[in-house]
């Protein structure tokens, strides 16, 4: 199974939908999970994707459809990742090429593809709070169906999958977790939580007790002891059994039945437990021990390198990836790790925290050189922002690496913990703008909700030179909150030889291409280097047009906005790789209206904007993506030609 | 203590600090609470407040700071609403009566009031986050001193209070953690976390099976036994010692350690255990017992209707609250809560949902008509919003009623549960505005956050009649998800009959007032009212401005924008109770820059915007901060003056 070898798919060839595994027996489901591991590796050595998790959940995916009734019993998806064989197993193999791709099958859990994706999924801890909710609605309609909520132990950490466990504690309805245990999330799991589960595993052995004092009882048993004596132990016997540690007693305490901890990759047991678990009518985790990678030697080995691959990364075991083979470009997650290292040097009070994205924010190379000065919080968005707030009141300098989705998570913290007390905590924002993954990690809402925060300045730097130097002014002068965005992509500039750092005014931004006075285009972080690659195609259309680093929404560089402002035939347009509502494009026609008030009888240059549409975006190659949108030089260029002279 | 009676305060009188405290005998602490009861009840008399968690916590607090040292030592207060007896016996007796009011001191935590407070606190849950933060910086900069966070029951069922549980466990700092115990958050409390305190409570004796076994010990102790007989008993008797069931196993299991439960009212047994624990460096859980509204009879025995308390309460016993004896006014609330309970009558599918705010809400006289369709999920927005997603997915009309500050903690569930899946939930938008409570409550943030929410409608009433027929038009029409949000305040129109009920139409606004066509002001929800109040004043100023009531933020109006746009002298002026980055003003600014893409050659009106500015807004009465930020009648017609008559 290690290597390319083609193996036979003569059992996945049958399975058509999921009725037809019902036919299997335990043996055969075995040599169907060899089947699909084999062309889980070979399908993704040609389109990239989740690998370990998904050879990870072979077993409990088959158990799943074995034993259920999907799309009637509802299966909730956590995260959403894992779900390459469940797509298999319902009617997605033969587009299965298309995983990731533009127009092709969604990397996660997404219902318009299939009736058996019960809900969408994508950001983590979600499924208990679905699963409750869709059993309540179960119960209230009268329908008699399962509600399952597969869940990882890193999603578990979670706070609002916890929220979740406490209500459905509370209120007893039939929801099954399944907890698939593989004591990761994306990088290696943390918290008492998932400490908790470990000594589970390791330390099990809950019937001793019973099982000696039974013993004991036979011991004694031919003694002459008197019935007060007998009494006494029966009494220890009963206490033991009921009040003796059990491997689930966290969850049995907060009302949630427990079971296991199992085998995960043995599936007669998954499905010997499901079908047990099936008649039940009670809330009840069942904890399915799995490894990532099983089955792929070099996955197994490294699951967080082959947590996510790219096309054609190495089949042979201890080889690495091919893709490494040739140096990489920087992007700018290597870019702003590379710099916190540097800056952690001058700055000894700087600390980076991350929620469980070390690897894909590059962070790890921070905690590999700064150990005590780098924290994991687990997927803890709401704990780690507010954590970050309370270091910077005691005079720490946080740095918060997060991507801009998953900010979302932190809203209020951002505001209620971090800004209403103006506290320095530097928020580098990764993935701002649009990613391959789709609709739900599309990070183009932070630019307009951070806007709206009294105290904040809302930074996106336009290569990989003006991070570097963003980071260092933050973090060397600024003493209120700093969001720091940029795009999941390679830097701009990013081979320029860098010694030393120079600050960087944030209120006054700069022109990179000095063209005609009347067309003046403001962008923001990426958008810089997408209106320069537009200039050529303006230029044959006609227009030279200035082109203006914006490089901070807040403050604005309000000096430079008053003069264009003030040459009413200019005509300006603001780019931004966010959402059109509310955004950059907002905070100028802000302004420029609050001009207008202030002198309503001048006449003013005219503001449009191009941003992200109102609509969720799909997932697909985020080049294309960028076309799709508008956001391509092409597009850009387009946009301004129309605007300057087809209608202008 | 339960009249009016004038007590002595000859203790108090000698705190002017903290280390007076240290002085007192562990007696002359009691007759210090019974003092500071007396005193908490008699100013709260004057200006209202948090009367029954205060009274709760008088001896934890006389504790705290007879055994720790504050400033030095960090106590961070969850929710801050029951720091009334810290702010007395900080140096802020003095002004406690001006407890609430405009530039009186605050009703929560407020580090610029006093070193004392630690850091700001308003939402719940953020205690231990921030305490984790604290102390991991205390640890990086070789401080030593304690770090404390103080939290309620109701606050522990607060995800992100999980999540900073989970990394506390796992990091091992030391941090004390007091667990005020008293079975309520507001509401009662929900949840399995609050049902297995309750547990330990009535049910602890774990003390039982190691006395049974030496007790066994001592009954075979004349008997001849083997040494492998005495060897099994001594085995079961340590693994019984060691591993049996303990009151704080859940906390102890994810590595924290557990001391409790203490009666939580006697000053002398809280003073030992926080002697005993001050000496620990480990994370630690001290479970205290209290009951809200202790030694104030009518508190004591509704400690809901007296959580917090207007002026002029009654102060005898089993006597109904003077305020309550002449008919209250009814309040966007109440509108809400009597709407939706009509409306379950006629869709039996409907349920109602709320984060621990059903009394605020008023959503508790819903639960008494149709319990089974009232969901209080503790204090879990996050989950709560996701749930009522799962619950919209499988064929129920979930209606959230959640304040607008509390929505900001689950955006991420708004946007990546309800939104992306476009499932019609319904958001009740309560205290949406400016209210009483400060920076921390402030409901500012929503129009803007919500509007760039793609697949929203988001929509504000005008008054009470209004309220009720969007309520009906959603439930009954919409598919889609949909905010409707409303302020803290007596409904306009409360007392208007109501039979039946008539649709909205949300893409069209209403003309209020027919003024003059150049000056035309576009209100959004409670703005309606306030434009309204200005006429006279503007009139009086030269100015009789058309009123909009432009009910619907999302969508727009887009045929009446166009109209008053296409009149180039027209001034238009948008008027929003919400912060002026990104709210309505910029919707309407977006909508005019679009036109001025469509046609640049055209000169269209110019629009100017009034919202709340761009800081945080104070405590104090909800007239009087509107007045502050510009937004009460006077202001606006000024505003609008201003720009008519004098700039114009």
């Amino acid at each position: 199974m290690q290597t390319l070898v083609q193996h036979p798919t003569s059992f996945l060839d049958a399975i058509v939908a999921p009725a037809e595994l019902k036919k299997l027996s335990i043996n055969e489901l075995r040599s169907l999970a060899e089947e699909i591991r084999s062309e889980i590796v070979r399908n993704l050595n040609k389109t990239g994707g989740h690998l370990a998790s998904n050879l990870g959940i072979v077993e409990i995916t088959l158990a799943l459809h074995y034993v259920f009734d999907s799309p009637k019993d509802q299966i909730l998806w956590d995260v959403g990742h894992q779900a390459y064989v469940h797509k298999m197993l319902t009617g997605r193999r033969d587009r299965f090429h298309t995983l990731r791709q533009f127009k092709g099958i969604s990397g996660f859990i997404h219902p318009q593809e299939s009736e058996h994706d019960a809900f969408i999924a994508g950001h983590s801890s979600t499924s208990v709070s679905l699963a409750v909710g869709m059993a309540l609605a179960r119960d209230h309609l009268e329908q008699d169906h399962k509600v399952i909520a597969l869940i990882g132990d890193g999603g578990l950490t979670g706070g609002m999958a916890l929220e979740a466990l406490n209500h459905l504690g509370d209120i007893q309805r039939d929801v099954l977790i399944l907890l698939n245990d593989n004591e990761m999330s994306i990088s290696e799991n943390v918290g008492g939580i998932s400490q908790y589960m470990k000594r589970i595993k390791e330390t099990y052995f809950y019937k001793d007790i019973k099982e000696k004092i039974t013993m004991l009882e036979g011991q004694l048993d031919g003694m002459s002891l008197t019935p007060a004596v007998w009494k006494l132990i029966e009494s220890v016997k009963q206490e033991a059994t009921e009040r003796i540690d059990t491997p689930g007693i966290v969850f049995e305490k907060l009302g949630i039945n427990y079971s296991g901890p199992i085998d995960g990759h043995d599936v007669g047991a998954v499905i010997e437990v499901f079908q047990k678990v099936k008649a039940e009518r009670v809330p009840l985790i069942a904890h399915l021990i799995t490894q990532k990678g099983k089955g792929f030697d070099p996955a197994e080995r490294d699951s967080i390198k082959y947590h996510g691959v790219k096309k054609a990364f190495s089949l042979e075991p201890r080889v690495e990836p091919a893709a490494d083979k040739k140096p990489k470009a920087k992007t700018y997650s290597d870019i702003f790790t590379d710099t916190l290292i540097e800056l952690a040097e001058l700055e000894p009070n700087l600390v980076a925290i991350t929620p469980a994205t070390a690897e894909g924010s590059g962070l790890v190379k921070f905690g590999k050189v700064y150990p005590e000065r780098f924290f994991d919080v687990a997927i803890c968005e709401q704990h780690g922002v507010t954590m970050a707030a309370g270091m910077a009141k005691a005079g720490l300098k946080p740095v918060v690496s997060i991507y801009s989705t998953f900010l979302q998570r932190a809203m209020d913290q951002v505001i209620h913990d971090v800004a209403i007390m103006n506290l320095p905590v530097v928020f580098g924002i990764d993935r701002g703008g649009l990613v391959e993954d789709g609709e739900t990690h599309q990070g183009v809402f932070d630019i307009a909700y951070l806007r709206s925060v009294p105290n904040f300045t809302v930074l996106a730097p336009k290569d990989a030179v003006e991070l570097r130097n963003m980071l260092y002014t933050v973090v060397k002068e600024l003493h209120g909150p700093v969001a720091i965005r940029f795009p999941r992509e390679e830097a701009v500039n990013a081979a320029t030889e860098q010694v030393g750092f120079a600050k960087v005014d944030f209120s006054s931004w700069e022109v990179e291409h000095k063209g005609d006075d009347e067309v003046v285009i403001l962008a923001y972080g990426a958008m810089v280097k997408s209106s320069l690659d537009a200039l050529d195609a303006m230029k044959a259309g006609g227009v030279n047009a200035t082109i203006i680093n914006a490089r901070s929404v807040k403050p604005l560089d309000e000096a430079t906005l008053t003069r264009y402002l003030n040459q009413p035939n200019t005509k300006i347009i603001t780019l931004e790789e966010g959402c059109s509502s509310g955004g950059f494009g907002a905070a100028v026609l802000e302004f420029r209206s609050r001009a207008v008030y202030s002198k309503p009888q001048v006449r003013l240059a005219e503001v449009v904007g191009l941003g992200v549409p109102d609509r969720f975006i799909e997932h697909g190659n985020r080049s294309i993506l960028m076309d799709e949108v508008g956001l391509s030089p092409a597009k850009i260029a387009s946009f301004v030609i129309d605007f300057v002279r087809v209608r202008g």
